[in-house]
């Protein structure tokens, strides 16, 4: 563990890898330990997303008994509704949402341009109009940053600006130079003492572009490398022919690697095998509110009939406050009659089993013995990736 | 306690009157405790309202924890999703919602008649739709005795023909007189031996009709006495006039009275200063999902911006899990964003508060102090009855 390689002390954040990737090349997957200002997240690890402030359905007790030990909040969310400076003033995020373990929040750059309705991008910034109301904002490196310290998260995100992985390679070139310029500034104006900051990675799906935008985010101070511009439109080889890229450029860098935006167990699995720590995404949550159950090795719908005369529990032996409690034959109940419960316990489950599964993970490289799980963990995960776990539910 | 008008011994249920009314007159409130299968009621009581076999935005321990010990179930509702056959085979109500206190449910009666699109009402029963599907159903006593039976609540309640109050007197005559009638039918046709069986008495505001109506039923083997017909569009002073006409009738008489539908902790004191024991309605959870929240001599209405920058709790010193963690403000931005942690946090404070207030009556009336408590106790409930409480929070 002393090996400069398997070890990062930032500022704020400490990384060490505990477990690291074989000699043999078998897995470049990884056992690591962060140490945050609010508590310790064991990687590999899935972040829920807290989008306004809490996880949809959940209170923070829920959000705990899911075994989460870390979530994730929407930067530009928070900033038009209720407001960084607002919540501030009421004493940061974590007392805002009654949850005192780490935090990370996102730079607002990819809901900028996802859900912004106008936006306009220039070397300075983007312009972009409210999804809600329709007002007109600006957000910058500097004022992402000025909004996620005011927020107070464990960790904040450099401002970039993510393409559509499909995007054309000089869309791809040209927001990937700009967000590296965002990079460096990004770091420049961040200046609050108690929070890590994270660097993001772009390049879309081209090789060139991945290499040479890891080796330059890995170039700056930062305390964590996000992977960035994936979990998009890309096919699964794409994506992990791009994870392999940008890894094989940080192979040698002990600081936490993030994908952001990945979501169904199968496909953080494939990520965790090519050397990912880091994963968040509203896809376990947002299945759930449709009635997708995850299981293992597959999924139930919840809304189809056959399940109303189900006593069973979702999935036997979880420890859920659905599957310890209530029957497949209750939830699709509460699913036909739009009863709030139904949300609330399908999203503990699904969360449950999403974290449970990097449990499953840890455990195996803990035991050395993750190459030779891969196969079981496969069949616990599930064929479906996040798309088709997205389509097929919605 | 062993005086034969201070306590009822029927076949599945236990009422002893343990604090009678004082002898001067100065009150009709009493103390009493109800003994049912799933366990004690300490009256005067609410009963949350569980419609689709969940009480909206609130699991079992949420139910539990807001003080509630027994809660109302429609069978109207359940009858027509998921159904009560399908109820029974998985195990009963108790089981499908997985709680283990006492439950009453309703006769449907009152559903019928206000949910349903078609009403045909004839000697035998009713004849109507299904606010669902249009579907054609039809209740008779004999049938809705059935249907309770095969929910399994503690307490399942006679087949009654509720009219609205200010129904011109010969048709509340005629309700009146067939909800006698089906009173008979529905005490013979029930035979489950684990289950009470309470009355209805009906009579409108005529005060003559109310009095004969509450001495046929009080003439009948029920185990409780329900007072319906109430908390419709009468004034509270016809209510109360209504009430005490009925109490009146059954002052001799030691079995529970259950004044159904009425919610409003001001509606609620007033009618246990005249003699009623049980209650229950979906007013302090509707009135929550709108943003509304009950705090002592008053409301405060969560949509309203000032409360956007509010760091006080909802309500100091309320344990609930809404006041013990999160702020005004982060209610206030629940609702703005619509998320569902609203509706259960709400919930959960209202019902609080309703259940701390019955708790409040009871130690009053335990400590023999409640005449000179009402005061005190009108002050805490604010100044609102349930129509206002409605209208202001729709």
């Amino acid at each position: 563990m002393t090996d400069a390689a398997t070890s990062f002390r930032g500022r704020v954040a400490r990384y060490d890898v505990l477990v690291p990737p074989p000699a043999d090349g078998s897995t470049r997957a990884r056992l690591g330990r962060l140490e945050l200002p609010h508590g310790v997240v064991d990687t590999p690890q899935f972040m829920p997303v807290g989008t306004n402030a809490t996880v949809k359905a959940l209170d923070p007790l829920d959000i705990e008994a899911t075994g989460a030990s870390i979530i994730l909040a929407n930067t530009y969310h928070l900033y038009l509704r209720p407001g960084h400076e607002r919540i501030a003033r009421l004493g940061g995020l974590h007392r805002f949402m009654s949850w005192d373990r780490p935090i990370l929040t996102d730079s607002g750059g990819f809901q900028v341009v996802s859900l912004g309705d106008l936006r306009v991008v220039d070397d300075d910034g983007v312009t972009f109009r409210s999804h809600l109301d329709g007002s007109v904002h600006r957000f910058t490196p500097e004022h992402s940053i000025a909004v996620q310290e005011a927020l107070g998260a464990d960790v904040a995100v450099a401002f970039d600006q993510p393409v559509t992985p499909s995007s054309p390679l000089d869309v791809v070139a040209d927001a990937t130079a700009r967000t590296h310029r965002w990079a460096e500034r990004s770091l420049a104006a961040h200046g609050r003492g108690d929070q890590a900051l994270f660097g993001i990675v772009q390049g879309g799906l081209d090789p060139n572009l991945r290499a040479s935008s890891a080796a330059f985010i890995a170039g700056l101070g930062f305390d964590g490398i996000c992977i960035g511009g994936l979990a998009g439109d890309e096919t699964p080889a794409q994506r992990e022919a791009a994870i392999d890229v940008a890894v094989s450029a940080l192979a040698k860098d002990p600081r936490p690697r993030y994908l952001m935006g990945l979501g169904s167990p199968a496909d953080l699995l494939e990520a965790v095998d090519r050397g990912v720590d880091l994963f968040d995404s509203v896809l376990p949550a947002r299945v759930a509110r449709n009635g997708t159950l995850w299981v293992p090795g597959g999924k139930l719908n919840l809304r189809n009939s056959r399940f109303l005369d189900d006593a069973a529990p979702v999935q036997e032996g979880c420890p859920c406050p659905l599957c310890t409690r209530f029957s497949r034959a209750y939830l699709a109940h509460l699913f036909r009659a739009r009863e709030l419960l139904a949300y609330r316990l399908a999203t503990c489950h699904n969360l449950t089993f999403t974290l449970d599964f990097m449990l499953r993970i840890r455990s195996a490289l803990r035991a050395g013995t993750f190459p030779a799980s891969l196969p079981e963990l496969r069949l616990h995960a599930g064929p479906l990736s996040g798309r088709e776990a997205a389509e097929k539910s919605a």
